[in-house]
């Protein structure tokens, strides 16, 4: 071998820029179809537009307009009312991937690569070959810059086309407008009107208006002007973090001892946990951390997991919350049950995450389909990659017969559900730079599979409880078709009186019968008992009401009252156990019998309709 | 706004380097679980050597040993004989992410971006603090190069700790050592063993050695000395080319005209198709690239797709090929029916890819699970991800009813099937660095269906006709069951000779009925005569095997005649219409009562057993 190959290959061997790499793998950016390189351009411009909004405590106000241009392409325009990007930052911000503010920043966010509006621009300029043209303006009485830019991709650096100072009448914030390779599809989920609605429940701050290529505008108003508590950046919380960071922090810190080292770089390290610390680890305080070695640095990473160490600060994290949760459900589907879950935070590699859920039964959603599932990481809903996502694992590693749902074959469950979750991280760990979906890591998955338990068990005993009602309400219409007819009958026969066969029905259906019996007292005043025998096998807990137009006396037990306009509520809290009687009795004066005839249906509150026979039943 | 917030927010701005990037990202990368860690690890390493050795021509043999180190930690070391890397070219090659000889190359290979094995050393200094161990050398003579190396993730740029010369007895090839958090794990799809197997099947000119952690030794042993074709850089096809690409190329060819830019830059364009593109974008074949605007340019775009331009080559494609999908998945299964399927090379966004695909049925398969999928790309196996992958959503697009598979809840078809889907590409469009699933690219998930449905109809054919099959059986059981009963019966009653029942279990089953009547000549001779009668309601066409020691005369019609040893096979080829029959006669001397009685079964080739009565069928 006296010409090696390997001086061959060497030849070939070069650097790659990171733009050069992302031209030619773009579907990593998310730009693999013409609708979804829409999607992720949008995308990517609204993320910047919130993040940038709530950064500076602006209630966002975004513009978007999608128009056509030519056969294959499409024109898009995003503005904004935020804080706007000083002229020096434009054309990096816009034209240098692997550029931004929120990467080295630990706190959630939903920019936090330094990729993302780049992506499209490179994607742009590689598909329609036009500039992106930027605006943006800092404040009242600042410029308004305007930018036309482009990548030089074999540097990765902006190529600077125009650069003005123009006429604006916004006081402050930042336009978009570039042109691409792309398609605008109406009708599904993944499309932008699906991306905004679903936007606009977690992020219920932000007006959004959306122009479609057919000039159909559709506006996402703001249902509250509060905005969401800021998250706060934090310091690297000392659990889960890896040898390899832990070296890094020790060579560059600035600190030029060990204690003051672990108390001012680390969250929820105290003096006592310092001192502690440097026991465990048998390291002098007095350390320079510069000179510590890999096995000193390995001993100290120990000592960590074993001392206690008060878990990680969530201010960090921006929860949706379960109200927002319920909420966006209840609007969204018309269903008949829904649930939600919040774990506690967590930690995976030193980085704090929390995990919200939400579950949502029956209704108008479709029988034998596979559940839908909505997924959410930093208020951001994905679209993308569902079967790549471990929120889509976590949900097939569950055994939903357990809880109700049929799951053939193995994968998803089917049956009329959605399933919301939402994934909040100082640093989600996506599986690719498109940000579609959250990676395997155990930690997140175990959190995810608690929540959606906590909800499926809810869900189940909803279930349960309505396949019993079912039930029992099939049994109760055919017994109450058959006994009135039946006592029509006997009466007729037997020349008497129709008798009342609810006492019947209850005992049959093991009901709680409600029954009000009024007498005359002799004296033009009426007395009034009304029993409630509980006919079934459980002890229950009720509030009797009884709504009337009169003032009532000597009552037994003494009933709350509210009144409410010309009438009364009279309240009584009873509980009944099974087999037994709860009698309340009062008194009223100068009722008429017509009076008596109009009395309203009792109503008990705290039972199921199917539970109560001859009073109207409220769940309260 | 005196202070804008935007100054404040400008002085977090700042570069990312891609280290940092994928420091924070590692998920991204393929490292986001223990035994997930260890796996990339190993691909890439393995990958790397494979490619090598194919570029140089050699003979793979790879060596591979895992060892535990630690609680947490894991030793991995792989040694190859490929061309070894030169001196200079080391610390680039393993500490420096985006650098590489394969990434402007278009023609298939296995490492296609740069990241790799660099990654690999930064995930193992984050979680050991170890430096990555190299030994490399190229060549009889030379001299073994020993370094220690670190990424300095702030800059993407090699750190070396050691520089040394070494022994090595190795002729050339090159050795890697690195420490990780990692696990290995056994007895799983997800492990090094099953992905070794895979890897094994689609390049069977590789030897694997893989020594586990507690010291078993596996020996994946080459099953040819034959090298794979290996696959030819080529130029880019102008069909699918975007046009910021177009653009980039015509500002930096070396070509002062057009004309010659056409020719000498792209696949498949010769003098013919160079000057009727020309034509076709009204553009002198004089003009300067350098010179041409945007709007010329997409004039150039427009042109190559109305002149006609061959199919990319496919010489820069190396398939696994149908035959090695068979015998890969004959050997790794044992099934009933296998289909394989090629598709023509196709083309997305300028990269020539061509899908193969295979599908393997019954045998110890599981009946109620869904479908084993096997994903392939550029013959390396793909182990995570499934539910991210164009692969997976293909198989889930198709209507598998249709083909005689369940598939409940509309995702994955279930039933005793395995799927083997193969992509190769230039440029192979992953959804992530971590190479794990290939992306939603219109034109591949169009290609794989297209396969899909090509062996699925085969599958169906087969489900068909053994479901036809299995009852002709179950009724001829039945009947072959009950008549020779009834005729011992009916013989024995009326004292007559036991009738053939042949004849009459031929024509309910409507089977072919094959006989053979010997009657002696008178001169010690023997006239044979062999009638086929077809009973069923489709024409049949078969070979007739008549396997004899003796010599036979007069044949008609005349058979084909091959000696086998001691015995000569005599070869009719017959049609038979439904209803009708065929008579073929011959005669032997000599041939003694005996002889007569110990003739072989005749043998009917390209019939199922089912259908023949009288005679052994084979397929054929």
């Amino acid at each position: 071998m006296d010409n090696p190959i390997a001086e061959e290959l060497a030849k070939n061997q070069k650097s790659i820029s990171v733009a050069e790499f992302f031209e030619k793998n773009r579907q990593i950016l998310g730009f693999d179809s013409a609708p979804r390189s829409l999607i992720t351009t949008v995308k990517e411009a609204v993320d910047n537009s919130l993040d940038a909004c709530e950064e500076s405590e602006i209630l966002p106000d975004i513009f978007l307009q999608i128009s056509r241009s030519g056969r294959d392409n499409v024109v898009i325009i995003v503005e904004d009312n935020g804080p706007g990007i000083v002229k020096e930052q434009i054309p990096k911000v816009f034209a240098k991937l692997l550029y931004g503010s929120r990467f080295h920043a630990l706190k959630q966010s939903r920019g936090q690569q330094g990729i993302g509006i780049s992506a499209s621009v490179l994607y742009s300029q590689l598909t329609s070959g036009h500039h992106t043209k930027i605006t943006s303006k800092i404040g009242h009485g600042k410029p308004a810059h305007y930018y036309e830019l482009m990548i030089n991709t074999s540097t990765n650096d902006p190529e600077i086309l125009r650069d003005d100072v123009v006429e604006w009448d916004r006081p402050h914030g930042t336009r978009i407008e570039m042109e691409m390779e792309a398609s605008y599809v109406k009708g599904r989920r993944q499309s932008i009107y699906e991306y905004l609605k679903a936007t606009a429940i977690v992020n219920p701050h932000a007006r959004i208006t959306l122009v479609e290529p057919d000039g159909n505008e559709f506006i996402f108003e703001r249902a509250t002007d509060k905005l969401p508590v800021p998250a706060k950046e934090i310091m690297p919380h000392p659990h889960g973090i890896e040898l390899g960071t832990l070296m890094k922090m020790l060579r560059y810190t600035q600190r030029q001892k060990l204690y003051p080292f672990l108390r001012y770089s680390f969250s929820k390290i105290g003096h006592l946990a310092a001192e502690e610390i440097c026991k465990s680890a048998g390291l002098d305080p007095d350390t320079g951390p510069h000179e510590m070695t890999r096995d000193q640095s390995r001993k100290l990473l120990d000592a960590f997991s074993k001392v206690k160490i008060m878990a990680p600060p969530t201010d960090c994290l921006s929860p949706i919350g379960e109200e927002l949760i319920y909420k966006g459900l209840e609007k969204e589907f018309s269903v008949d049950f829904i649930a939600t879950a919040t774990r506690s935070p967590s930690v995976f590699s030193g980085n704090p995450f929390i995990v919200e859920v939400g579950i949502a039964y029956g209704g108008q959603l479709q029988k034998d389909d596979r559940v839908d599932i909505m997924r959410f990481a930093n208020r951001v809903p994905l679209l993308y990659q569902q079967g790549g996502c471990v929120v889509t694992h976590a949900i097939e590693a569950i055994k939903w017969k357990q809880y109700g749902l049929n799951q053939p074959g193995g994968g998803l469950p089917t049956g009329p559900v959605v399933i919301l979750v939402h994934v909040a991280s100082t640093n989600v760990p996506f599986t690719s730079e498109s940000k579609d979906a959250v990676a395997d890591i155990p930690e997140i998955q175990a959190e995810i599979e608690l929540a959606l338990k906590e909800v499926s068990r809810k869900l189940n005993r909803y279930l349960n409880k309505r396949d019993h009602l079912k039930k029992r309400r099939e049994k109760e219409v055919i017994i109450t078709k058959v006994l009135p007819k039946m006592a029509v009958k006997l009466a007729q026969t037997l020349d008497r009186e129709v008798p009342d066969i609810n006492p019947v029905v209850a005992k049959i259906m093991g009901n709680l019968l409600v029954s009000r019996v009024a007498v005359s007292d002799g004296n033009g005043g009426i007395n009034i008992s009304i029993s409630i025998k509980n006919f079934s096998s459980k002890r229950h807990d009720m509030k009797l009401h009884e709504m009337i137009s009169f003032q009532i006396h000597d009552a037994s037990p003494q009933p709350k009252v509210i009144s409410m306009g010309n009438d009364y509520d009279y309240i009584w809290d009873l509980s009944v156990s099974p087999g037994s009687s709860k009698v309340v009795r009062y008194s009223v004066e100068n009722m008429s019998d017509k009076d008596l005839a109009g009395l309203a249906e009792l109503i008990v509150e705290g039972l199921d309709e199917e539970l109560v026979t001859g009073a109207k039943a409220i769940r309260g």
